[in-house]
């Protein structure tokens, strides 16, 4: 990492969750995972209930490298009301919201080299008046993207998955694809791994919707009339894709090393081969924003918060994947100015 | 095994395909994967044009136990005209479906203790007449069993799944569940594997068809209306039910621990996950016959037949599940009778 890169944000999530403890935890392992420096964001009271280690309360993105040597920084959002590990309330909402809000803008005006975001419960953000889907258009609103922009890529050691669709019902997936939801989702995709992971050349693996890829029309005709169509187009832009393959083909050991991503058409579709492969260590990452942001892609477990048995594995390779992609992208842009 | 199980009839598949070959290299690791007597079903010369070891042509299925232990035993079915490896033609194909023909028969008549089919090649196959949408049809039907009661069950050393749905179009998978069909596959799996495999109290996890299953009917109502009422109908009965879970936290490694078999709606969210994890050694087997029948789930591979490339994994591992249904079998039917 170079001495440039600005600390990551990273917001606590939902501080009844296990969003705190797997913060602090990541902080002790940084040394093990070679961490860039990062600071929290939320309510330190949330950490100290559920960890033990040492917290440094900071004004200041710019006081987080320093403090991060001996202790983990947070910058305080203060919550209201108890915080009762493993029992959500809106307060905690309140604060999760809050301290999202200011995550984010510090990472949109420089001040944090990108932005992590912990586990919300958004059953509890919508009793607050809450009304995007989820962090990630939420995010996207504050960054100016429309969020059919913002294309969420779930990365795991062998895997980088792209579903076209996301949390909408089976029945309404194949009405919702088109050649242009292929297109804008594959060139954001490509431009996103040149300019987050420092790959020059994406390839693009394309699944087909239908089983066995359609077999030629036989059972069923998506793969004929979007996927190949928006296939040819992308190779005329240059951009290596191939595809459509049958999705029960894409994704052994062999198959996975000749693409960098899988361009996948519903939730899960993409999901289940990455959990599949990668359940405690994936990486929930937005493209086509102006800032970077991950997640780990999991949940706020409420069932297991508060008793140090979280694990602190997908949030420390959140935290690392922000700085890495900080770091390519510093580079892609120095090149392309 | 008992020395009472009859050996194994192997059909040999298309003659042009890597069938022969790996049959050949079954027989040649059979000690290594202590594979119970088997013999072939097929032209033999279709095996020494392939394979380098040992044929012993024999006339009756009596003949296989003995001949098996310092040659591959073959069970002529002779193909008219040149099999070219890697050309398939329409005499082939009817060397292909007499060879199935006939092992069928022959397990259907207990000279053989259970069928285990090579890959054919379903377009050859329509050429000459063939009506049926693959070899699974048309070994019910000589069953005389109606196709809609024959389960296809895919099973690696760390996972079974079972289709709902198989080879219709995704746009057709939700409205082609009904609580009946539901309920129709799990009996017949839960009745299968303790069958097939031993289990006296089969657990049954069912995968929700929709993102997260549904998310309380936020994205999809079949969990609630179809899943739900079918898992409880189930648990009314005595079988061991779970779910709806959201597809994607059901196949990593913990939770593949706490069940038998995954209920799946649809194709690509069976085979997926089975294939992610066991391309190479992936096992078809059909439950709800009244013979044992597995089969390599993977096709011909004519592109790489008569090259001695074909890896004989998924084949060895049919034989040996075939061997091992064929045990359990035995003991069931003498418990229940």
């Amino acid at each position: 990492m170079s001495n440039a890169l600005r600390p990551l944000a990273v917001a606590m999530g939902d501080p009844a969750g296990i969003g705190p403890e797997i913060v602090g935890k990541a902080w002790a392992n940084r040394a093990l995972h070679t961490l860039a420096p990062f600071f929290a964001v939320g309510d330190p009271a949330a950490v100290e209930r559920v960890w033990n280690g040492p917290v440094a309360r900071i004004d200041s993105p710019d006081e987080a490298a320093r403090a991060f040597e001996t202790a983990l920084p947070v910058l305080t959002v203060a919550c209201s009301g108890d915080i009762v590990p493993g029992t959500p309330d809106i307060e905690g909402a309140r604060c999760a919201l809050d301290s999202l809000e200011l995550a984010t803008g510090l990472a949109r005006s420089g001040a944090a080299g990108g932005l992590v975001t912990g586990p919300v419960s958004k059953a509890q953000l919508y009793r607050i008046g809450f009304t995007h889907p989820g962090q990630t258009e939420f995010v996207a609103e504050r960054c100016g993207i429309a969020h059919a922009n913002a294309v969420m890529m779930l990365a795991g050691p062998t895997l980088r998955v792209v579903p076209v669709t996301t949390h909408i019902p089976l029945i309404e997936v194949a009405p919702s694809i088109s050649v242009g939801l292929v297109l804008a989702k594959a060139r954001a995709t490509a431009r996103g791994l040149a300019r987050n992971f420092g790959i020059a050349a994406p390839r693009l693996a394309f699944a087909g919707l239908n089983p066995h890829a359609g077999e030629g029309g036989a059972i069923g005709r998506e793969e004929i009339d979007i996927l190949i169509p928006a296939i040819e187009q992308l190779r005329s832009e240059g951009i290596d894709a191939a595809g459509p393959f049958a999705a029960d083909t894409m994704f052994h050991a062999r198959a996975r090393a000749t693409y960098d991503a899988a361009i996948c058409l519903y939730h899960d579709q993409a999901l289940v081969p990455l959990k599949t492969l990668h359940f405690d260590e994936g990486v929930n990452l937005t493209l086509g924003l102006p800032i970077v942001r991950t997640s780990p892609d999991h949940g706020t477990a409420f069932g297991i918060a508060g008793t140090d048995q979280a694990e602190p594995g997908a949030m420390i390779a959140a935290i690392r994947m922000a700085a890495q992609a900080a770091e390519y992208r510093a580079q892609y842009d120095a090149t392309s100015a």
